[in-house]
């Protein structure tokens, strides 16, 4: 019905529209629906502006129309500031009309419950039959401070003064687009644009932030997410973006099950566990802030330390006037397991020689030999020389409130050195930090949001590319609407969709993708006599069924069988017992009794917010007290699988802990990438190996169980 | 030789000193040791200012003295801003003048090697002389904002207005008193008077504190605590100040074992694990933040939650205009264990009968309502007075920043209701931020400090008084300074001090104190036959020496002894496995195999920094890799008790965990009391019960050493 537009082209409709509409704009500039207007004007907008509202000749002073049909051209751009229901009429017009793009602000859609969900299902309907690309619901608008198109009901945004910067913003929260532009401006952190997504029911955070992939005056983005959604268009942006060297920070709600169970109420939307996100995050490149300052204050920093030059193990030298004010920006770098290096023989003779003699530490405490230009600057040439560090951390004390020429000055004079300087000054110290800001140097006010942003910073990897993923076959011009209805499907199907196969089944599969199992044989449940067996006594019997999920429970597993009698006999046994439990079998499995160093627990499975994911666990009891488990998308490759071994604490006892012989961790590594190698089989939905018996050398799996689409 | 002063009297020479002397007054203000006049006569110091120079015959305008002994009066303080040596000379000469109490800039002591440790000694050799108090070395100074006794040569003072606030901070950090002053300015925040105690030689942070808790201006205390010294000064202090119900509120570094090490190299003082200050701040009521703004706006929130109101289950409300920005403050609250209630049917029932119709959530979201101040003003009025909240979190978005008046202002019109409210702004709001302050309502900047500060607020205890915990017998004109050394020489003796009692004579010593112990028999290691047991086999042989600390590691233990003969063996067996490890025995125990639901770890020890300790742990390697222990002072009452088993994760097994029988906690909780009055035996060094079998009914400890003084 209507010519769809490139993306270019819907670019310049969403941030720089030549017309722009306002359904339901207000003459009362204190209410929501009164503000767009007034923000537009005020900060001198250029295009042409359509208030439209069916009630009034004027609004805020100007000529306002009755409806989208009544204007005298096609808006390229219509911010829908009505009701719920008049909202989607607007939108329905707006489409019929050919109006390419609509920003609606109105709540009442997949947060609303089955009502909620006709109004999601009409939007979609619109936007297919239509054409029109809809932000939003939910959106307090999309802001671009290039063009003025303040298209935004966000109350942060009636300011006189909003200098354009080159970051953009995007937000699952309206309300965040506020915090992160007036935040920012408060600390020199300017925005090319901001969006507010809102529920995402057709442009989705990672569509939109991609059409501003390609605008040269944008250098980093700050994303602030509520859940984990439309999760292929995010990690298709954020690998394009890593691309371009266009760094992403993002701060994503949820740590806690309080957070993410308001995270449904508030959104509608899932919400995974919170380690899942991070793992689907780190896939994807895109760094990650504990903290809203980190966020906020993080980027320049990051543009600092590019992705590529980050190594497995980066250090950070920190040099001080202070060395009380400096721990409180290491404690919580330590804390999130960053390396702080001391200064290395060499360099401390280099101090020497250039008048600072200070103490071997982990710091290079410059308190004893005063706080003077000279002597910071000479250990910032220094420093920043030094093969030892990867990035400087400069902590400057009282001086930098009123004697910023001291000890702050220098760290601006030494802005181009080779290595990366962060700076956090103790004291309030605005002046100095404004300094610091315009020089480019990145800074921070307080040691948490410090700590946060260098940590984040430094623990980035490079994103796999969008080729080497699973789910790249899928043409990209797939509708992303239509994906997400796809996870949504998947998601109310439940980890109980799809088919059991049994253990023997399970391992054949298991096998051909490279997984060491333990030996098994089938064996008829209700034999008389005991046939040779192709391995040693002692053994283990199972019942072999795929209506069995826990079958331990239904007595249906006996260990340490010594011979051929005892075999029979537990046959026989694991028959009865099963039986009492409802369930009749006719085989069973039989295998060799492995011993190991130690037993672990790894598995695969599509989830359904964030696809292909692998896990290892130390099994049983305490993963479920202490969550002591590593998760990676798959497929992982060997040093992925390192470093989840890495990961997951427990596993320090198959490290030859207390004498105990090593497990062989090069083996265990080598089976989880094969594991995550199911990724490339789009029949398994989920398999299990617990446990894994981890030997001296090699590794088996003695239990599995698989479920396949 | 030198009459002692009354504490009022110290005070008053400390904090407002009618004549002052600065040895060492440079004649270069831009230098450290040029600040002190400078910032004197800035704040305008009105007691009589004598600078001490002897070069020179004025400095920085004025007449300078050549010494001390030159001057018309004994000045009733002395600040010591000179170097290292002729400072420590300048303090003796201050003391057999008759001054009474000294402040010393300078460095070189403690933190200095043997060389300090000589001008350590030789400075409280003066002080026991002369009865000079001093206060440093390495103190960067001592500040009263109401006498305008700025002495002080940080920085950061540097300052033309400082309006005297009710706070008194005290920080090991001299950088730091700048940090919090200036920090403090910007967010409304004042201070009566601000110390840096430096290495606290003679005068302890506690000391110090405790000189202040007459003076009726001063509401509360901000710590700033780099290690864990003069405790006994400090906890004396914090109980005290809790009988006057003036909130402490306190940063501590070491969190990580980098910060903990550098606490070391800095200030020369000893670092314990974290967890162990933070059970001696706990039992100190000393409220503990994890951030520096945490630390600097979290007092207005103490002082409106009295901590005798506190309950073991606190439950905050939330209300918002802004979801996400919410979010960001209740996932670090979740994170910290503080529960966020949802409103009762009741309050919903209230809210809506006011016209708020919000859906059943854990936060009272009025982002669907409007941002207007009839709805926040009427959701307040509800929630300030439902049962279910003992304090209520008012998070408001962006209108906060221009438009105060809808959303903040109703917070400020609540600031006298029933419950405390703190609220966190979302965008860069300071008017409104300004606007709380001056009500009294206490606001934060950052989710994080928000979060920080009410879990510091709603989880600290009254302190036990001082009469009840141990030592207290000891008099309390104890001079500190030989407290101190008392901890340096234990410290330094380290935790083989003492001596071992063999098995026997510990289960003697913990059965008096109450303990549940496996019935013993100690037999002759070289019996031939087996005499009648006062239990049923199986049971355990082990050898019974002092001298083998770990004598499974020696063979010295048999499992499982299932007759007479066998025992005979088994003590044999023994007899030869420790003699090839270098030991002889002459005698074994032996104790029935007791089985139970689970073991876990008991530990008592008095510990160098904070005296006695009582820990439970899970044992073995898991308590290694996962650091699951809870620590308190001890003694420990039984509601401590099921708090510290409630805080090991792993002691989940225990409770009926995945079908097992539930073992019996209250045996635990009262064993966990028994031993912890150790401490009232001042005897006992160290006691440790590994395991502790846990059973279904009772408990009993099947191993135990026992270190006695």
């Amino acid at each position: 019905m209507n010519r769809s537009v490139s993306p270019a082209e819907l670019a310049q409709f969403l941030f720089a529209p030549r017309s722009l509409a306002i359904v339901g704009q207000s003459n009362d500039a204190g209410k929501t629906a009164g503000r767009p207007l007034k923000y537009l004007r005020q900060a001198g907008y250029a295009g042409r502006l359509y208030p439209i509202n069916p009630a009034r000749d004027t609004v805020l002073g100007e000529r306002a129309w009755p409806s989208l049909a009544a204007l005298p051209e096609v808006p390229e751009h219509v911010y829908v500031v009505a009701p719920t229901d008049p909202s989607v009429e607007a939108v329905a017009e707006a489409g019929r009309l050919g109006v390419k793009v609509a920003t609606l602000l109105a709540d009442g859609f997949a947060e609303a419950g089955p009502q909620g969900d006709t109004r999601v299902t009409k939007l979609r309907t619109i936007c297919a039959e239509t054409g029109i690309r809809v932000v939003g619901p939910s959106s307090l608008g999309v802001v671009d401070l290039r063009s003025k198109a303040l298209i935004t009901a966000n109350a942060a945004f009636d300011e006189a003064e909003l200098p354009a910067g080159r970051i953009f913003a995007a937000s699952h929260s309206g309300s965040m687009i506020g915090a992160l532009l007036s935040r920012g401006k408060a600390r020199g952190i300017g925005f090319a644009g901001l969006v507010s997504v809102g529920n995402e029911v057709d442009l989705s955070l990672g569509e939109i932030c991609t059409l501003t992939l390609d605008d040269p005056d944008i250098d980093g983005y700050m994303l602030f997410l509520e859940t984990m959604r439309n999760t292929a268009a995010l990690r298709r942006f954020a690998i394009t973006a890593a691309e371009r060297g266009k760094p992403i920070l993002a701060y994503k709600l949820g740590r806690s099950a309080a957070a993410r169970e308001l995270a449904v109420t508030h959104t509608g939307a899932l919400a995974g566990e919170d380690d899942i996100a991070e793992a689907f995050l780190a896939a994807c490149g895109i760094a990650r802030a504990d903290t809203l300052d980190g966020l906020i204050e993080g980027l320049p920093l990051l543009q600092r330390v590019p992705v590529a030059n980050i190594t497995r193990r980066m250090a950070v030298g920190v040099v001080t006037t202070t060395g009380g004010g400096a721990t409180t920006a290491i404690d919580p770098l330590a804390m999130r397991g960053i390396t702080i290096a001391p200064p290395s023989t060499e360099t401390l003779a280099r101090l020497k020689a250039a008048g600072i003699d200070i103490k071997p530490a982990r710091l290079v405490d410059l308190t004893l030999t005063g706080t003077r230009y000279d002597v910071m600057k000479a250990a910032l040439d220094i420093l920043t020389t030094a093969p030892e560090f990867d990035l400087i951390l400069c902590v400057v004390g009282s001086s930098a409130r009123f004697y910023p020429e001291l000890a702050v000055r220098p760290i601006v004079d030494s802005a181009g050195a080779g290595k990366p300087i962060a700076a956090y000054l103790v004291p309030e110290a605005p002046q100095a930090l404004a300094m610091l800001s315009r020089a480019g140097v990145p800074n921070f006010r307080t040691p948490e949001a410090c700590a946060d942003a260098i940590a984040a910073a430094l623990r980035r990897r490079t994103p796999v590319p969008v080729s080497s993923w699973p789910g790249s076959s899928r043409p990209t011009t797939t509708s992303l609407s239509s994906e997400q209805q796809d996870v949504d499907a998947r998601h109310k199907a439940g980890h109980d969709a799809g088919r059991l196969i049994d253990e023997l089944e399970a391992y054949e599969l298991l096998k051909k993708h490279g997984l060491p199992c333990a030996p098994s044989l089938a064996l008829d449940a209700s034999i008389a006599t005991a046939p040779a067996l192709p391995f040693a006594y002692p053994v283990v019997v199972k019942a072999l069924s795929t209506e069995l999920a826990h079958k331990s429970d239904a007595g249906g597993v006996m260990l340490n069988i010594t011979d051929g009698v005892a075999l029979v006999a537990a046959c026989q046994r694991i028959r009865e017992n099963v039986a009492a439990h409802g369930h009749n079998i006719t085989r069973v499995l039989v295998q060799p009794m492995l011993a190991g160093v130690g037993e672990v627990l790894i598995g695969y499975r599509v989830h359904p917010d964030v696809g292909p994911l692998i896990m290892v666990a130390m099994g049983g009891v305490f993963t479920e007290i202490y969550r002591d488990r590593s998760l990676r998308l798959a497929p992982a490759d060997l040093a992925a699988a390192h470093e989840m071994i890495a990961e997951v604490r427990g596993l320090a006892t198959l490290k030859g802990f207390r004498g105990k012989p090593a497990g062989d961790l090069d083996a265990l590594a080598r089976a989880i990438v094969a594991l995550s190698r199911l990724a490339e089989d789009p029949r398994v939905l989920e398999a299990e190996i617990n446990p894994l018996i981890v030997q001296t050398e090699g590794v088996a799996a003695v239990d599995a169980v698989v479920r396949l689409a």
